[in-house]
């Protein structure tokens, strides 16, 4: 399996470069039936555009999704779902000045020491703007999903060393750091806009939440859920680290500490707490999938920064152009997609697993 | 692909339970002419071994590897390397009593709500005794590096909280924790037999170091070098975190402090940092790959804990019979031979995307 | 891996209905640094274009290719390539009448117990039209395989019984059959016509040829050259056999007669028969690789025939709209396609295979 | 993936070489609750077991069979299932003499040409003793096939030009030659006493047919149940055709002759013929599927042919050794496994894809 396809059963491959003609994605193996629109996966693609708030890139782009093919009569048909975005604010002129540079923080370096070519223009591949492809197939991955009443939901769990220390779910969408507490919020806002302002960036944590996930999802012992899960989340650029349940933190704890006991509940099996993350010998247990990533600051930055050029120059380079001070908000509906993408994905591969009778 | 395989060029297929009659691996897609024995697969298969310290295990186990296949006069002939341990040390007999309870923070649970039947004897398939397949199949791939000049090492980082201040390469094996840092090994241990003392257990965090690796291995978008580390130290059981160079902390990092600079050296483009931990974009930069991985507490103890039958009865369980009050160490080998297996399988898919000339 | 995904280190995945918006492939792994036009695929494209000549369809559709991603300045970048083709000449209206009623030799009825819902027009998915993505993908293949001098050419050996006789490489172009003898072709078409003028369909043989290949290509045991190319080949919609060099006749043959006797030249190893069709074991020897494939006649035909509809009821059809009454011609510009990506997905999947040193 | 492995959610590896240590293979995705037995493995085992009869090999192997994981309590549990067979009869001294020549017809050109080294060792991998592992894997295949109704059945069809007029499944497994036709057996197993005592061999064609399968198994538009097939079936060593339902006949019909109408019989679907071989569109329709394949005579003649060896020398070869002059009987049981592999895979994709309601 190459490099740009992901997923076994709901499979996707996506394409596309910041300043090329068109990004997409076409998905293999949605269930036939699913009544889908566009203006579903604009939704969703609309939580990912850039420009939409002082704390994130200016660049326009309307995003406006287009369904080629999959879909009959409003619903899926079982054959393979292609959509595209055109790019709209392509404007590659810009990146003329740094086109023999490697950007510190960028995949400059290596993509040209792997491919012994480079598309400069913004980043070509190794832009954010490829997570287009991942919000498109994200949406329809959440469709399945809330089907079988599962849920999956993101948001800044810290920016800049501010925690966010209440959950309210509905502040999430309300504030432009997607952060689930408000005193927090505008803390980290005011954060992202300091940085701004003297030409730097942050870096923060994302957490997701899955609810509503049945028991049995994930397919030991290379496949396991939280091992799928891992490379789905840090396949997304910028993420340093994920951890489920209690994370790095298991590292501190002792194994009375750390086990979730088990009690029943009304004829149910309940854990008395969720260590686990939702996830027990790489298989789901019922409980809520908690993971978290660490994504770094913006590699983009004003400041100026040491560097070399293709010929082996020494050289001095200040980011000039449209750049996010800090993408946590961003990546939230990204990692959303990429955790729907993995659990549709687990799902219909568990189907084909069941106990015969 | 199913649960069991990994790898893309480079194979796995890994089989096998805790008191089944053996475990083992099959490899496909391994470079011919390799020189290769048995000796060299054991020298890895020691290290993993149980019953080597008062801090593991006390299960005996030989566990003599025989190569079935692959291998003619000595030497690999790219024809699937089978290799096999037989299980000695097997004595089922002392779970009976606990084959209706559902052990917390083990996978028992989770097996019966998956495949409707399970194995219980030692946790079947879910047992640690499955990474001897790992270790076999990465001490095959450390092999096909060493001719490359790569060399992978793995250690404990911390445990208990109790951290390693310095690196010592010639340390590692030399304490029973396999810590770089004598005096923190010493703690570590001290610290171990303490919580076997009570009954509990530990965690802890292992770092691994892969060195010589050159540029451009990784496969963007999807299959990015980290996202498949990502997924391959996820998948060893019992972790429950991973990152990579700077980590979590670059989440309260700026771009400024994170960012990598790069200047030239000798006519080599070198950096002043490894904050990336060695991967840009999801592909090598040739720097050392720097990942971390968090290991939480055994789940056996023998202290009492609540848990629940598969009669859906509230029961007390305390584990008796033989288990490792951290299993770090042990970890150590096997984080190795995952890391062994992606940079050994992404060394064979590079080869197939070198650039036309 | 999903259905409407094919190859290992060459990867397509194709889309599009007979009706949709576009049809079109997004083609991973393919080596950077190649020179590639639009221009170039375009060529191939119009091989397979409807409304050519007397004896094909009468669809009018410009099948205008368009790049997506993938191509910088003219090469390939080795990141995802996207092309479409718009569906322009779509007229689902008449298919209204025919909307419940399954067609004999055609997939409506398998479709819609597959899927449990059906795009009806013009067979959707299970149409012809989705070979426009193999033709495209094919392309690309064989710009790769011609850097290293290999050829891919197909052509029809029989129709209605009629079997070329001569090879002169220079006439399959010439005449509308795409046959290599000028005075079968004569005769071949001739009994095309006939057939339509009934309203009836005919079947042929389509031969294709690959030389320049090199000895080694091939991965025994299940993806042998031959296995693989024998699903490409059978993926063809109206295919029902391959076989390779001899084929079929081999079951009449004695081993002193079949086996391929091999003998020096100029220090070259040659073989004085080629009864393997360049393929012993599974790998190619570097003879010409010689393939045959049997096509079965259109399912679409005016004459009445009876059938079933979707609410049970017997009934009898009749072929309205335009068809091919022999498909063989349009089969050669895919089979050329599906040999080439096949042979350009086996070389790079050798490249991580080669000894080491 | 690999070309040892096979299948997408019933996944097998095989390994082993002629006159190494052990053949076998391991077997992922089986579901769980399975009854299965070493016996009934065995039965197949014992069906493909050289030196049956004076029309094969006198090579003596008792090819027991040995399960070492993924059964508990004689049930699968879902959990890798590794079998393996020890090479018993293995005298790989009689080689030496030839361990520098090609022999024609057989892979030992290609083998050195593709991996740079070769076990001579009696073909090594790419001997007929591979398919120990295929056939068991093929028994538990078959076994899950048999809980849902369906049943393969191979037998020949024709050797040495004479064919089977008749079908008595009764008589296959009481002649030598596997044949459904009394008398034809008999002739069969004269001509193949003829070809033997002249040092000859033959070919012949295998005919396979799966009954009771559902209506929805393959994927389209590369996965078809027929390219699945296609491709299983030409893996098999000596096949070099494989024909679906009217197969290369088709070439010589019209659209009238070969379309299969459909009628009501008492509220199902029927067809009046099944030129379809029981798959349209890639898609099983319920109809029986019905597959042909053509195997090539025995390599391996005891009389005098040209060949060349690895250094470059004319020279003149004359097989010793043990050999079947007609391999048809003893790829019976095998074909009938790969097409039992594909159908048990395919079944458990198919679960995956359901419609949702």
């Amino acid at each position: 399996m190459t490099g740009n396809v992901f997923g076994k059963s709901f499979q996707i491959m996506t394409f596309g470069e910041s300043h090329g003609k068109a990004v997409g994605v076409v998905i293999d193996g949605v269930k036939p039936g699913l009544p889908i629109s566009e203006k579903e996966i604009q939704r969703e693609l609309d939580r990912r555009k850039p420009g939409q708030s002082r704390v994130t890139t200016s660049r326009k782009e309307e995003d406006k999704i287009q369904i080629l093919s999959g879909i009959f009569r409003g619903k899926t048909t079982g054959t393979p779902i292609c959509m595209i975005v055109w790019n709209k604010d392509a404007d590659p002129s810009k990146y003329e000045k740094i086109k023999d540079l490697f950007r510190p923080g960028h995949a400059d370096f290596t993509y040209l020491k792997k491919y012994g070519i480079r598309d400069y223009r913004g980043g070509g591949r190794s832009s954010g703007r490829e997570t287009v492809s991942r919000v498109a197939a994200g949406a329809i991955a959440k469709k399945i999903l809330s089907k079988k009443g599962i849920k999956v939901t993101a948001y800044c769990k810290e920016i800049a060393g501010i925690e966010a220390k209440h959950f309210d779910a509905k502040q999430i969408e309300k504030n432009p750091v997607r952060c689930p507490d408000k005193t927090a919020a505008k803390k980290m806002e005011a954060a992202i806009l300091k940085a701004r302002s003297k030409g730097n960036s942050l870096g923060g944590i994302v957490e997701i939440l899955a609810t509503g996930v049945p028991p049995g999802l994930g397919e030991p012992v290379f496949s396991k859920l939280d091992a799928e899960l891992a490379k789905a989340l840090m396949s997304i650029g910028s993420v340093k680290g994920v951890e489920f349940g209690s994370g790095f933190k298991a590292a501190k704890m002792t194994g009375k500490q750390h086990n979730d006991e088990m009690f029943m509940s009304k004829g149910q099996v309940k854990f008395k707490t969720n260590n686990a993350g939702g996830i027990l010998g790489g298989i789901s247990t019922g409980q809520d999938i908690v993971a978290r990533i660490a994504v770094k600051p913006t590699a983009s930055i004003s400041m100026p920064q040491k560097t070399v050029d293709t010929k082996g120059k020494n050289r001095t380079i200040k980011a000039e152009g449209r750049h996010d001070p800090c993408i946590c908000p961003s990546v939230v509906p990204v990692a959303e997609a990429m955790v729907a993408i993995v659990l549709a994905d687990a799902m219909a591969v568990q189907k084909g697993r069941k106990r015969l009778d």
